[in-house]
């Protein structure tokens, strides 16, 4: 197979249900007064998507696998921690992250008021441009209803 | 930060409820017989999920953060007008629109016999290539039981 | 309207109920001792999801419009046969794949012991690097209680 060009896209998805009580931790940023999500690790689901975006993009697997809910070196790992070993394997692999796109879907946080904030800090993480944005599902379905969160995203990689 | 490429992947999503009796505003065009979206303008998921994908690659927010729904300048915009004000934007912002391609899922209308008339509406807003798409859940969900319409959408950007 | 580069992106999505008892085809695999999709052909989400999106990158519909459900040519049709006729339409639209990264979303099969075969017999059917990851919806919605299985796909286009 000849390999037509130093150029990947990748897409990534995240789902967590939203547990009343639990800090809400999202695309690295602590959301006060807004409920957080269960799961392993922060269940930050912009950060997750945006990890699995980039290992689909390189070929490298997906969260799951890579970090393996049994294995105790990332339970409890924060969305920072894994975005930025994700970075680091995927760097390894021979690729340069031209840019992440993360859209969140949910009724909450909004994140208007702080995207700036949360985008230089998953950027910060990632060495690259990352863009976040939300959608609502207009009140349909586990999205709409508060019971939870998603994202998705995209990225483009350039063989290094 | 160094920039690693002028070139920007986006993505996005747009979910209405569908309310009997409205009218059907989908890629630009008027789908008579079929039940429209409830919503603010005019619930086009085709066009917004475009529009969200433009901002996402550019980094410049999302529908929501952009015309605000309590903004009175954009209340009933169509999703012509706010693709058109989207692309403005995202040119402004120093970057050419590769391609969208736009994928609508749900079980109406049935996109194929009008395919070729809504990209070429599509792409003549954006000027660049608009590609649409439909898929169904097979009945499952709030978009199988014809309680919502959704679409997902990506683009690629260049810096001008 | 002047075409600004020979890059495209696309998006594809497919959605399957899982019926028990269906031997499950997955990426062109079959998973034995996993539940299988019902549906037209084979029901395989992640060789439907690569094919709208490659589809969608090209700007030629998607599996619907270009195998309809009432053709008996495709009646029954593998996963492995339809990528392969999308392969060649893109092709002969002028298309080279750069790659395809999908993204499945349920409970099953798991993926990880199986992602690189999986990964291999789809690339040599598109003749350029397909990468498959998975997620969960962590029990939510008709992905999360095994009623169906969904895929989501990008991909990558250069003018040949």
């Amino acid at each position: 197979m000849v390999e037509p060009a130093g150029l990947r896209t990748g897409i990534g998805v995240d789902v967590h249900p939203i547990e009343a009580g639990r800090p809400c931790r999202l695309a690295l940023l602590d959301w006060p007064d807004v409920p957080g999500c269960a799961g392993h690790s922060d269940a930050d689901v912009a950060a997750h998507a945006a990890c699995n975006a980039l290992l689909s993009a390189a070929g490298l697997g997906d969260l799951g696998q890579v970090f393996g809910t049994a294995d105790p070196q990332w339970a409890g790992a924060s969305g920072a921690e894994l975005l930025a070993e994700v970075v680091r394997r995927v760097a390894a692999a021979g690729w340069t992250v031209a840019n992440v796109a993360v859209q969140v879907i949910g009724n909450s946080p909004r994140i208007g008021p702080r995207r700036v904030a949360a985008e230089a800090a998953m950027s910060a993480v990632v060495g690259a441009p990352v863009s976040l944005a939300a959608a609502t599902t207009d009140g349909l379905g586990f999205l709409g209803n508060d019971e939870g969160r998603a994202a998705v995203a995209s990225c483009l990689l350039l063989r290094a």
